[in-house]
Order: structure tokens, then sequence, then C-alpha cells
């Protein structure tokens, strides 16, 4: 998507390791028409899936998650990382390594929000290690819901995430696709 | 707004001690189509303050406030409550007591984007006894911006917060106000 492809080239920024930049229109600052355009595109790719609910996991995955499914007509719900006094005792929870903080954290759904039959399209921000749409994905499963497709705003082809997640059988769409961040270089490619 | 009373109507629920459950359609399910529909009451609400920010604190904050601010084309802040790797080092940082979880929070901005002469309007999912937003207007004063407005969705006039928020001399506009929650009721009312 050339949209977010040229503002990742003029806003964002290789930190080094690995860790992209993109706190100025996504999240931290967030742009909502970049945002609405991006769901917009992700509803498109998405639209034959009859999909019911969009899963995502709090922070940054909300945004995103959110303009796709007002593209959709469809209900959100964001994996908290702690349980809060509103939630019933009893909880779908699982660990997922964080990419940036280098800690276990937990992803946790009410029982109340996901449920067999759901149909599930899960979207994020970043598609990296897949750690993080991992545990989603086992969250909708433990559930009894079905997953029928995953999408990402930014692959970063190198950390493996689309081979840990092909043996799922469901479409992965990325936004766009970077292949190398080597030095200070932001390197776009095919998503394959 | 009618809209937004009817489903706390349906689907809220008060859990005692002036708790409002909404997690079926604000803060871990989300609705994008009421998030649209609040959105827009917002920015007719506050289209002639001449914002040129939105600011919020993650993470219930962030459906209302993106949704405000697609209507008003403008980009959204969230306060951070943990300082990610991406951030500079130097950050504005501000403390709040948390109201559901009973302890003090950070809330974190980057210098990055709150600046002197912003034009700064606060959108949270609930006025309550209002230091959360007295938190952001800390943050907003410390980097040099002004405070033009603040809305809530919700907002529980028994906290008092309009009253803690009221010396600050910007329009405070909340969208339903919940007068009374005594057993197990939701009563609603006059917002002042």
């Amino acid at each position: 998507m050339e949209l977010l492809k040229q503002r990742i080239l003029k806003d964002g920024r290789n930190l080094g390791r690995g860790i992209l930049k993109v706190d100025g229109f996504i999240n931290h600052q967030v742009d909502p028409m970049l945002m609405d355009a991006c769901g917009q595109e992700f509803a498109r790719r998405f639209a034959s899936l009859d999909a019911n609910k969009v899963l995502t996991a709090e922070i940054s995955g909300i945004a995103p998650a959110i303009a796709t499914a007002l593209h959709m007509q469809l209900p959100v719900v964001y994996a908290r990382k702690s349980k809060p006094i509103t939630m019933p005792d009893q909880v779908f929870l699982t660990l997922a390594p964080s990419h940036t903080k280098g800690v276990m954290v937990e992803l946790i759904i009410s029982p109340e929000h996901l449920k067999k039959g759901d149909r599930i399209l899960i979207i994020d921000d970043f598609l990296a290690t897949g750690s993080t749409i991992q545990g989603l994905v086992r969250l909708a499963q433990t559930a009894g819901a079905s997953l029928v497709g995953i999408g990402a705003l930014i692959e970063k082809t190198f950390e493996g995430g689309r081979q840990l997640l092909k043996p799922l059988g469901v479409p992965i769409e990325s936004l766009v696709c970077i292949t190398s961040m080597e030095g200070d270089q932001i390197v776009f490619g095919g998503c394959d």
C-alpha cells in the first residue's frame, strides 16, 4: 500500500536491532486518516471471508483494528494485558513474548466476547516474529472460534512470522513488507 | 446522546461501588459504529475551538479519541502508561490515580508529539473524578500547549470531576451523564 509505505519513508525511523519507530503516525501519535485508509484496504482484501469479529491486542493494534472493523461493520475485541475489575473471574488467558519489552505479557479475553462459532479476523500493527498473533490464535481456538484471516499494517519479513503462521491455512495480508533493516536502511519488498 | 444512553441501558451493568461495566461496546469489545457516531457528535460540539490535536490516555480513551479526530481531520496523541523503547529518554511524565486499579499510573508523552502552541482537545471514555484528565492537562501545560476543550463519552456526575475541571475555563462536554448508581440502578440526568 503506497500511502503507508511513503509515510514510513517520510516519518518512520530505523532505530537498529529491527526496531522501526512509527510513533508519529501509528502507536503514540496516530494519524486517523491514514488508519482509515488502511482499514478500508483491509476491508477490501478480507471482504469475502464472512468474518463476524475483528480481534487484536492492546495497545497499538487498536487503531488499525477499529478502522478495519468500521469499514466491515463488525465489532472489535482487543485482548487486554491486565485483567480489569469489570471482567469475570474466569477468562481466556495466554502468554506471548513482547517484542519491544523483552518480557512475557498476558493476553486476556473475556468469554463474554469470544465464543464458539465466531469467525475471527485478526488485525495488528506489526507482523514480526508472529508470536503476539499466535497468542491471539490460541485464545480464539480455546474459545472454539474459527480463524478466517490475519492482517498486519507492516510486516518485517526477515523475522519469520509468516512462516510461523502459514500452517494455519488462512489468508495473511500485510499492507507493506520490509525485507531488510540493515544499518539505518528501511528496504521494502514483496511479502512472500 | 440518546444512542449511547440506550446502549448503556441495554448492555451496560452497574457492578456496584460506582463501577459501570461497558466492556461489551467501549473498552474490551468495541462497537466501531457507535464510536463513530460519538466521534461525529464530539466533532460537531467542538467544531469552533480550532483544536489542532486530540489528546487521550491509553487504553480505553483511544477508540473515542480516534473516532473524534477522524471527523475533525486531526492527529491523536495517546499518553502511554509505560515508556516504550521507541520513545526518547526525555519525556513528559505525570502520575494519576487509576480509578479501577486503585494504584497510581504513569502518563507519558513524547515531546516530539506535544508542543508549545498546540491547541489540545482532550477526549476520554469516562469523566469520573477527573484525575486522569487532570493528568493530561498537566502534561499539556508542561509542554506549553493550550487546552481548548474536554469531552467524555460518559460522565458520572456524582464523582465531582466537572467541579475539579471547571476552573480550567474550557468547554466540558459529556455525551451522557449518570447522576446516580445506587443499588443496581443507572440513573441518567443533566450534566451540570
